[in-house]
């Protein structure tokens, strides 16, 4: 049997914390951690939006990700100082930008944009999960201070889902959540999962890193990060009652 | 009842072409045809791998996806001239090069690397699983080069696995194959599926793009992205035994 | 005496190609082949036209050349991915925009850009020869197309000349029409010449490789391109005509 | 007379803390802030030095500076998406870098290089300052770091000075300490200043932002900078002692 | 005792050159040397200002530096083609406009942009005190012309401050002026100061290169740079008066 | 019949200077200028030549050329800021590059590099000639310095050819000698030759402007090119015979 390194049950989330408002600038400021991945998740509310959606009536979520240079046990360099921004963040803010719009109702939100910045402090495995879950929390805070300003008139009306994000993988034969860089290195098969409170699915990306995987596997992994799920956003929902 | 644009059943491939050998250059050139959609794959045999790999005794496979500016109805900027690659062409770069990663044994390749390159002439929808589809056939070529070159013992060996990739979604509630960018576009859920001759996932990236999908919708979509894989990679074999 | 490499007469051309829509989109697209080069060569009619040429009455034509990464023999970077333009694509595209703005009378286009896209496909001497011969073609069923929509009034008026281009040079002591790969890196002289139907000069690119040339030589050598252009302007007429 | 808007008397520092290992990875993490002004200072030892310095014997120490875009009140662009590092980054990168190399003896260090990474978190002005501030402690701690892992024989040796910086400025007539953003951007003249535990200097940068300033003036807010630096540097020795 | 290499007393400037109108085109051209420094300074009035300072009624002073590729002895390559510019330049052209924008009164200058630029064509110590020397002749003659052009009413009050700068540093314990190359390199202390016809300090930049500074050695390089800076002034005077 | 602005014969040069030694550092450092036109050409001798040229025996000779912002009546930005090199600089650089290379025998100079910089300090036309004709100057001196060094054995084999380099063109129907910007700027034909002293062609660069050429009238031209270019090889020569 698969003993995990940290001596987690194989359906057991990381210690999860959720700090609101850890800057004291800015509209929403989250720093979230699962385990030792800790992401400073932003929202910044702007009237200014992209040409392109200007006179649809619609609003728009954009997000910017991006890993400290010592976020990692080896230093990585800095995307500025090489000139340009590498696929892996490309590919994780598309990703977060996607499932944050799938939160909200851009028609209710109006001609404004929210732009997420997650900026991940220490990585330890999950960050875009961690960035989405942190980011959600974020978001909310930014409506939040938006209805404060009269820039929107109801919250829940523009947060049309709750949406949290989970990785789940298959480690030695063994079906696992919330993978560390440890685990996650050695995954056959590694999944990132976006869901909303209902159960239903947001993103599902799926890869087979050293096996491919079947049916079966696959809805015993979609049933772990159901659960994960579910676990983050009674977190997420506890960071607002604090 | 939903009838498609091109009178396709929902579960109906567009008209599929694989020309090998289309350029006279290179080891390796496909021109692959969904429907509209052209992707010219090529596949580079070389004996120069990566830094990161040098000494390990395995290969590497990478890839690099591009469109023409006039792959598409309206002219796009060159990504050259703006100076940077998108996210998107990242993404699917990125994409493209883990799947056929799967489809290869790198420690049988050796110190090789090939390079995948896709190079979209025309766009209608379904390009990065045409891609996957046309590159694998590229890739095989391009062992097929080397076996003859003497570069590698077994074509069979290296190659452990047969894949292809087809879009799904569901457009007005109904899960449709292989679908063109006009349908592409008012997808309610939109999911790109790569999978092997024996039915197992090498990748799933499930989005949803106006509404949430759940499990139900989730297992239709994957029955039909199955019946599609294994069509195309009927299609692929046909075209190694013109 | 010196013998081609393909047999061909001194004076001879390759074989030629040109294929008009050849991508189902887009107003204009040319598959144009010098024998084993080939590019494909689109033409895109924008009302939108540089800032310095706004109020002016007067329109554009601009060019962007670029060769895929496998149309040679050995891969060639992207330029992308190094983000930069390198020189010889700078140049090449210049000298294809400057020659097309020859063929048009920019007055009477009025404020209407033409943007001419030549992506090399294949490689194998003399492309930015072929790219120009395809390009007057696209250039003409832009218009074409432009007349349709009623932008502009009269294809003729705007396309005041025929030109076509062609590469010659002295190899082995012998001038040469048309230039394949082979002859042109062994060539003295090199030179790249742009022509009109009545026979009068757009563009002279001339550059001793190898050894300097003399008036004699020079003489000769544009008597071959004036030939290798008359018969190149047939063909494309003869596009128009199938 | 000038009422700072904190209350803070012209020569009192802002509430400063130092925390040592704040991140759980890497050879050094410290969290410094200046009141609001919060800076995560890391140093990585590495055994790579820059070309120019091989087989001189000596090392090198170099600093890269950088603000999360939501540091400040107003979100600021990634220097990494607009794909160059701006005049401010740079220059305040070279500053760090300098003033460290002023505390090491490269000789001693070997052919060993630190990379110092101060990345703002939150930015209420003296940025710079608490950069210096911090990365000092880091600094110590990776050579600590370095001395348990026999890379070096002698922290003390190497560090042959303790160093800290604190800026000052003239506001309304009074010569002020650790000026936050409010006031920095009132003052007219803004002096950073880093100095050594016996009282040298460093480096001194005094600008004459609104008005320029005598030599009665500059030795006003000397004294002022060596005092504020005395106490930076008891509580950098006093976050080894916790 | 020390004896510098070009038999100067410590306290004497190198032999200084200032020629406006060098080049025939431009409002205001100036070549300055210090010794073999030799900086072309150019200023161009512009009614163009920068977008954050439309509508404040006030103007702006911009500058940038750079260096010819063979100003020096070793060939430094050019920033241009390594795409991006380096962290000295943009520290040294922020200190430039820094500095100009010191001796002009910006509300009284109105909503224009002067633009200094200042290309170093031969490089022997001292280029950023040379540039901003020459710049602030070239600014007074961009003043002359707008005057001219009735864009500005008066010079006198727009040009508030006369400036000069000048290098100052401790080599071999002896405190010289205006440091050649040579010198230095081997400086253990290297100060550049700018300042007012009055003797006020406009910037103030000092750093220990190898040995930290005391109080005392301040004092005396400021007064050194004092009597440097009142020299170029009258210099700076006098080619108004040839 | 047409008279020029500068009241020269058509067949006129404009007033020709050659300066050596222009720069105290440096090889060889050459200021030309053709009238307004004044470029400086600085040669560098270098040990280290490209990677794809090492272990065969042969040199290279690369260039580079640019312009000063203030080289031009309006000021033009700097490439180095905008972050990448245009189209006409670099077409220029490599017509100069290829012309000198066409002076040099690359095998006597064995593996060694010559890189030329051409950097325009005012421009009034004919940039690219001026930049050919002082860049063969310059070129010489650095050969003449490696033979000291004992880097060549011997200059003029080295040097096989002397090239200089003129615009001609047709302004007013009347065939013109190097013309300045005001004629090149409404020059119907436009044409920049590369000659050497026993009058053969190195490089010809004919462009219809605003209207196509004949073989009479690019008769013409050469000849006034080949007039001009031996003037400029005997201003050459008298430049090392001061």
């Amino acid at each position: 049997m698969y003993i995990r390194g940290d001596d987690r049950s194989p359906d057991q989330l990381r210690h999860i914390k959720i700090i609101r408002h850890w800057q004291s600038v800015g509209e929403a400021s989250v720093l979230v951690s699962f385990g030792k991945t800790k992401v400073l998740c932003t929202a910044t509310f702007d009237s200014e939006i992209p040409k392109w959606s200007k006179g649809t009536g619609k609003g728009w979520v954009t997000s910017e990700y991006e890993m400290l240079p010592r976020a990692t046990w080896q230093r990585t360099k800095r995307e500025s100082r090489l000139g340009k921004v590498g696929g892996r963040t490309y590919e994780i803010s598309r990703l977060i930008a996607r499932s944050l719009r799938a939160a909200v109702n851009l028609k209710v939100l109006g001609e404004n944009q929210i732009v997420i910045d997650c900026d991940v402090l220490q990585a330890d495995g999950g960050t875009r999960c961690a960035s989405i879950t942190g980011a959600w929390v974020a978001l909310k805070d930014s409506l939040i201070w938006a209805k404060k300003q009269s820039l929107i008139s109801n919250v829940d009306e523009v947060l049309q889902n709750q949406i949290a994000a989970v990785s789940v993988g298959i480690v030695n034969q063994t079906a696992v959540l919330d993978l560390p860089y440890d685990e996650d290195s050695k995954a056959q098969t590694d999944m990132n999962v976006v869901m909303t409170k209902s159960g239903e699915f947001v993103e599902i990306q799926g890869t087979a890193e050293g096996a491919t995987f079947n049916q079966a596997e696959l809805n015993e992994l979609l049933k772990l990060a159901n659960k994960g799920c579910q676990e983050l956003m009674k977190i997420q929902n506890a960071s607002f009652n604090v």
